[in-house]
């Protein structure tokens, strides 16, 4: 029997196998439907293959693993991540969660044992959103939420997405067809790397997810005068980017002052942008998470206040444009009550946290119950080739999942 | 005789003519050595030629008209300014003053009169340094202080400046030739837009230049650590943004705090620049200009140790880089005396204002006592197709000059 160090060493293999497989020579970029995710699903294909489960493409191309339960009729239980990736990405976003699946299918085979339940693993086609800037293109088809109105997006190339289910394999005409029904479902958990620092600083391997943070995104543009920085005495000016500055602080302030709310500016940009003009133009993004979305709500409409304030002392013009946001996720208070027992039984500290990014899970929330662990990553860097998980925590992660799908399955019998 | 609403009319033509000849077909720009230079040059020497003035170019292609005194062995005074533009400019900085000090000369002419000193009208051929990215090409060579290093830069074609000026009919071997003998001169004088709101703001169509402000450039770095927006809690940040947004403040509060200071961060990029990423990197410019060269340094100082206050707070890695600077330069008393009373003579206000931006004038000082005299602009616009000047600002300029000519030559006799 293998122990679970040799199960996460193979996980690390595999994820360096996939992490390999890129749309381009120097750095890793995998995005829906290319060449590089078909390579990407033939090699999740063939280990699920190995570890005796029958596979599927639904009608996206989401690859699907199953291995079946005790008795045929029985309901199925999902575990899953997505192979997608974003430009320049790391390894362990996505793949680490699939391959901790079929790390832990590979296990109950190996032991001949079967569960009281189904399992499926869902190897996602879309998280990320890279090609056609619209997120989970994935997960929405099995959770029977696509938005058809995104079949008509084109990517770069201006390809249009429908076309491009069609090349992957798939059918846009029947993507309903391919949304789980919800009573046939048991539940869905996901393994992820943390992609933040908070486990590192703790010390502690994995962490029990309590709610994903729900986000919301607003364009801020300032429009002052444009004017040259020699000349305009500072009385005079209506300088967008001093206005921009002062936003930005309050910004910081109240991210601060706020237990649990991140609240960030990350894109920003000036007009006219020489070093001798005042700048005219200040154009920025705001984004608030919080995990209570009446905290993050409330987060956005106080920095709309203060803002109003600022232009008009200023004497400049506003531009808000707040999008719709994404409300927060909690996952199963009973599915993470199994998964706390677990980690507990594994004699692993028990450390909740809230996600700030968005997953798949949040998504599949919407047709069953979730749970989700994350796993510490290096410094919480993601998104980056600089992304890092140790295979002592891939170990780990490997026992929780498998403890919980015992746990699950104990509470069957 | 004509009146000076005449002489402003056709100086007003005249703008226009030289403004619609562009290397570029939909705005206005023109850059030293460039066909549309060779065009604007050959249209002025015609209307020099036709107002009695003998022309020549020297070795870096400044035109200059010269109108001679009523005896030969007279020393010379100069008017003037230069020919080319920014960018998508207007069709005054620069223009409007080589055609004033040419409507005095027409004016002489039409009287029949001449001097005690011959009139040299300087049209220099660079002042804005747009295509070799070094300033006062023009007049750097007529004061003798051109430093020949710069003759190996290279244009956006790779063209180098030496072979730019061999192609626009100088010589860069001979350009030490082009120096003017200060002993030969009595001064130099300018007519120029104020590219600033204070005459309008007063209500006074010229203004009396008291000094060219110091100006100093600060290339500034603000490194920081990138980060997930959603995941990096807000006391684990380094917010290279936030940060940068502090300096923008302290600076705008210092240029405010300072009377006659102005400072200002007019170039401001971050990295890596999207919405769901903490800024790693922001890059900034700062500008501080003061009549006062100690106030600009004791400025520039100050800001730097609330600088480095910031990023030790933040823990913030910061890179500073100033440049050189240039010291402010103060017009001659006597000739800004003489020119005061040409404006009271005609009966305008006196108002003296220090010019913000840099101008030939700064460059001639070093050989020869220098005056300015400022034309209201609409709303401070310089820079830009927006720049206007009244017709009948500019027929007050013209009286002004030619009053100031007056004065200084009966002063001579």
């Amino acid at each position: 029997m293998n122990t679970y160090a040799d199960s996460a060493r193979l996980v690390m293999e595999r994820c360096d196998a996939i992490g390999a497989i890129s749309e381009e020579p120097d750095r890793l970029t995998r995005r829906y439907g290319t060449e590089a995710m078909r390579q990407a699903n033939a090699a999740v294909t063939e280990w699920m293959r190995a570890a005796g489960m029958q596979t599927r493409s639904d009608a996206i191309g989401n690859l699907i693993g199953r291995y079946e339960g005790a008795s045929p009729e029985a309901k199925t239980f999902l575990l899953g991540s997505h192979l997608d990736t974003v430009r320049d990405a790391g390894k362990y976003d996505g793949p680490l969660g699939v391959m901790v699946a079929l790390a832990c299918v590979e296990r109950l085979r190996a032991r001949g044992e079967r569960l009281p339940f189904a399992l499926e693993v869902y190897a996602f086609a879309d998280e990320e959103g890279l090609r056609y800037r619209t997120l989970y293109l994935g997960s929405t088809v099995a959770a029977g939420i696509f938005d058809p109105a995104a079949l008509t997006r084109e990517d770069a190339d201006g390809i249009p997405l429908a076309e491009a289910i069609r090349a992957f394999g798939g059918d846009p005409a029947r993507l309903s067809e391919s949304a789980r029904r919800p009573d046939e479902l048991l539940g869905y958990a996901e393994v992820h790397i943390e992609q933040g620092p908070m486990l590192e600083e703790r010390g502690c391997p994995v962490g029990l997810v309590s709610a994903i943070q729900g986000q919301i995104g607003v364009g801020v543009t300032f429009i002052g005068e444009a004017g040259h920085a020699g000349t305009i005495p500072m009385a005079m000016r209506h300088d967008a980017l001093a206005a921009a500055a002062e936003f930005t602080l309050a910004v910081e302030a109240l991210g601060q002052q706020t237990p649990g709310l991140v609240a960030t500016v990350g894109r920003f940009q000036v007009a006219p942008g020489a070093s001798n003009v005042i700048p005219g133009l200040a154009e920025l993004s705001l984004d608030v998470r919080h995990p209570e979305n009446s905290v993050r709500l409330e987060a956005v409409s106080q920095l709309r206040a203060q803002t109003e304030a600022i232009v008009q002392r200023r004497g400049i013009q506003l531009d808000w444009r707040a999008g719709k946001g994404q409300a927060s996720v909690a996952c199963s208070p009973r599915l993470m009550d199994i998964l706390a027992r677990a980690v507990a039984e594994a004699s692993y500290p028990e450390i909740s946290l809230a996600s700030g990014a968005g997953h798949d899970a949040a998504i599949m929330s919407q047709i069953t119950e979730i749970a989700m662990l994350f796993v510490r990553c290096a410094r919480g860097i993601s998104h980056s080739p600089a992304e890092a998980v140790a295979v002592e925590d891939v170990a780990v992660a490997i026992e929780v999942t498998e403890r919980f799908l015992t746990l699950l399955a104990a509470g069957k019998k």
